[in-house]
């Protein structure tokens, strides 16, 4: 091997050393491997530290993640030493997949000291000034983003995605949205081991069995989408006017969680008096093959091509047929039919762990990077 | 030995040979299996004969049928030789779990035969002289045999027992319909696998997986507990003035349907305008609690104590737990709480092949026969 | 109610006040849980102490635990104040369930303090004085006592039971090693879920999938039986000199462990030239349907009739099916057959928890009390 | 479009025109579906004609299968036309997934007509003139298509793959067979509900439980191993000289046999004698790792670059995280150690549709045309 050769790393190194470095807090869990998993090959960003709890710090990454995902773990991340929460950090872009009861805390530390974080976990949802981000429905929420510095006095700032089964049902129903307006929802999940975190759910508790109750769950299914499908505005964040009652329950399947919806317009009466109700599910039905967004338009590399997937089936979507479809970045969506109480009714899939978490904070994380927001 | 004891037969052989002689049809299927586990050691009834596909037709019955329960094959079945469909049978009653391409056709021939046709199929569910009965709820349903029997010119009739999982939404919503009437109801159920009956739905079909469609059967949950909840009069079946929508799943479970409920009051507006939600739930509580009907009163011998089983834990009912609550007769319920939209919601769960099936019919027939309606 | 109601305690108060009072040591776990529902309505014995780790003590019974089990919370447990490991107790008959990380030294402490100790964890089962009891099998074990109390000092001691997957090829075994002698097994395990405790195995680590190891169990099984099947001899215990091979492995089940046997009896040259290996299976299937020990002798009250259940359909025994036999303190046993290898082959089955945990401990103790050794 | 490109197809048009015509047998099962999903975008091979029974046969591709697989059905399949068993076929290369009980025949006139028919099925597999092919192991056995060939008087012939469970035990002991010959094996199986095809295995018959029983298959596992390492000889095939004891399970696993293993080496107490265990069970690893065969030296499309993946993990190989290695090609190692009866031990687990069956006989075919013996 020539002087020049070790002097003048390869383009493929190159690539690789302008890559921004990123953070992962809470990288030995579900969804820390998610995102360990799906940033190892990605175009724009590198796994430069990984944070865990104080029992994990000082270990190598592959010692201290019991490494559960079917693809192996990447070589990048195996030897990486995984550091303390608080810790100061490299990277200016840090994901969170922290839990809820650290993540408020360490999110806001990491913001104050001039990071990006985007987050999936569920402590900053909520707060005025803190985008609720799907880039391919909302991505003017981004607005915020300047009223948050502000508020923090720097350049650092927290941007989160919804929760797992929130996002399946707000990405299924956004076009909807636009469309005719929702008035109200009833959602009903079915609800996949994986969103509970590896040791979440006792194979005890779920084998031969459904547990209809998930702690917090039906409140932030019925809180998000409301502000998820409404606008940021001068006064701040303007809740989309519609009600939603939530029943969750999970259910013995491993990855993807399966949502029934039924729905009524905002302008029910006045729609079902001009027009029959074949026409109007034609309607939201081509509403939702033609669904675009910004990730899109702007050709993001974790960008499913199509967002919402339209399966033509009577008995789709099904969590182990299609929760992978479009790399899991896709929504799938059937059974679109009239509701003889509302107006339509139709069943929703999502990837819990990648639209549903790390692939989806990774989005939101890619458009920050195409809009030039990131630090 | 004796002679005496020869002429003589004990007590409990005359027991035995005074007990009502039945017939199953459609014995060998998963349903059928129920009824023989059931009807075994009746006090009332004796397995007398049994009736299945040609292809069983002449075998004994342990020979024939490939015994799935936890239970052993009850020895006094085990050697009954299987008569055919058609065939002339010496039972007056007649229990049908047979397939509904069959169904139909066979009830009809027995009834007009003379016998009492005690049904688990939907065949004849909705015809307008025939009960869809559930005695806690409308025994009352029980003067359309007059009709029915005029029309066949004979003692033979059809009573037929609801469809698995609106057994146990009926059953659970019977109590508020009584206090409040209910206008609208959503209900969203995950169904045990047993309910396709043995060879219905493939491992490979639902392991990891969620099924979310059901053939039929939504249709059946929208209008079956119309005909339930509503009255017998002089004009035949008058429906229940209420509108209901049912998204129904298959998930990996044996036994137990959970179904998801939410509705609202007929006079719902009335009703909040003069009193909090938690009054109109603690009053739904107190209903169902003291919910009792027609088999508790005569005591039937598979009347559950309770009918309707309120557990206290948020995350009950589930089915590995409950569904043998009450020897698998009683339908349990949880989780009774304020919908957002509507008014109130619960989960309610029901053993499918019990409550929902095999154990209705023979109550129905208990029923009849205390009402001294049996040939 | 008179005076005399009040003062006299009626026959079933007096038999449940007559009963020998127990405490459970480790009551809230898996095992602890069976051990209450084993035990509440036992005709000798009367849950009088549960004690569990500092973090249940001073709870209510019915709070500390988070029941698992269908049968519901007996109520004479519900209310018991749980001690804390270590406390002084009335009790002089101990059960333990404790995990195996407290198990030695408390078991050891109680032991020391005067008390018999029943238990289940396997910190002492290897020890020279003491039993490692299957009643049906080595009933003279128990002679070991009497060292085992010299060299304590006291009338304390420690009995155990084995391993779960142990006792069910142990007692399957026991026939044959009776009858013929056994060089020579190799056992192959499939392990229900229940045998790891409630939170043992996540639903993520074995929803479709198998995990082929499990911590320790292989040595168990490799040992425990040599021990059971061998002699109590004035000097110690003498091990059956019998080589085993087992391969330990976790499977999607909730509750029963599938074993499958191969082995070679001690004069299989011998036995083979004078006899055809049709003859041999068939001595093997008398013994076993023949077995019956101590137990069944003396009428004790968890005995089951038949401790080994031989089932004659070709693909059984089965866990969903079989683990209950015999109230789930039965072995069954199929598919004996010729084995290319070595002489027979068969599969055993044992409900873990049940026969194979705290129902072994049960009728251990129910042995020491009819051969009066209870302190 | 200028002419031009109407007349001269596209480079990727010409391909799959020179690519070499296939037809499948047995199209729309379970192995006829992994057939059409790794031959779609096949280098070699291409789709031309699909063939089922008289019920499929006359429809589209795409109509007539119920598609189960998770990536979706590819588009050149769908609209093949179902041709019937028995039709004329214009493709020489024929792969067989037909069930049992036509495929002896079907193939056999395929074979007369001229094809090369690879076949999956077990009819032929222990004919004395038809190599049951591992390309990794035993590809000297192909010598026996010249006396094949001859018998049939033409240039068709029959190639056929071992059972599914039999190819992962046959290439995990193949370098050790090769390396120190094997005496003796105990193979115990968990096999995935896949093995049966889509409605093989009830949903009722396996959730919660573990059946100790497949038909035929311990049969073939017991001798098809012994063919595949023997050798090919002027007098016909010898079987290697080993003896085995198989039991084989179905448990609740929707992809991946899981297999135990031990062994003892033909020469044991000679090896034992002269080398301690840890150096022979490092001989051994060193021979999995290092093992490659004919598939690898000739770069065949569809051979895994390692044959046989070594896991370090002690809790490994396990069906949900390893069957898809290498493409589902490679068999996974793991747990290699001492037996304590006879020399060595390990589990190995194959994916059963892919390595086990289509994967197989697809790599056969790519064989067969690398050794240019395809018709």
């Amino acid at each position: 091997m020539s002087e020049m050769t070790i002097e003048q790393p390869s383009s493929k190194e190159r690539a690789s050393r302008q890559r921004i470095p990123v953070a992962i807090l809470g990288a030995t869990g579900s969804v820390g491997q998610r995102f360990i998993q799906l940033l190892a090959a990605h175009p724009w960003f590198r796994i430069h530290e990984v944070v865990a709890s104080d029992r994990s710090a000082g270990k190598a990454y592959g010692d201290a993640a019991d490494w559960k995902l079917e693809t192996s773990l990447p070589t990048e991340a195996a030897d990486l030493r995984v550091r303390s929460l608080g810790d100061d950090l490299e990277s200016a872009l840090v994901f969170s997949s922290l839990d809820a009861s650290v993540a408020g805390e360490a999110e806001e530390l990491y913001a104050s000291r001039g990071c990006a974080v985007v987050s999936n976990s569920r402590n900053h949802r909520m707060a005025p000034d803190v985008p609720l981000l799907i880039p391919e429905v909302n991505c003017d929420h981004l607005d915020a983003l300047k009223v948050q510095k502000k508020r923090r006095g720097g350049k650092g700032f927290i941007v989160t995605n919804p929760n797992c089964s929130t996002i399946g049902l707000a990405m299924a129903v956004a076009p909807i949205e636009r469309a005719h307006g929702i008035d109200v929802m009833h959602a009903f999940t079915m609800q996949a081991v994986s969103g509970a975190g590896y040791a979440g759910v006792s194979s005890f508790a779920i084998l031969d069995n459904v547990v209809p109750y998930i702690g917090g769950e039906e409140e932030k299914v019925e809180s998000e989408p409301r502000k998820i499908l409404g606008r940021w505005t001068p006064e701040g964040f303007k809740d989309a006017p519609m009600k939603i009652s939530a029943h969750t329950n999970r259910v013995p399947v491993l990855d993807g969680h399966t949502i029934c919806v039924s729905l009524r317009f905002r302008q029910s009466e006045d729609l079902r008096r001009h027009f029959p109700i074949e026409k109007l599910i034609d309607d939201v039905r081509e509403a939702l093959v033609a669904f675009r967004g910004e990730p899109q338009r702007l050709g993001l590399p974790s960008a499913p091509e199509q967002p919402i997937v339209l399966l033509p089936d009577s008995d789709r979507p099904q969590p182990r047929l299609d929760r992978n479809a479009q790399n899991g970045m896709a929504v799938t969506v059937g059974r679109l039919r009239p509701c003889p109480v509302l107006d339509i009714r139709l069943v929703a899939l999502v990837h819990n762990t990648i639209r549903g978490a790390a692939g989806a904070a990774i989005l939101n994380a890619e458009l920050l990077h195409a809009r030039k927001l990131l630090p």
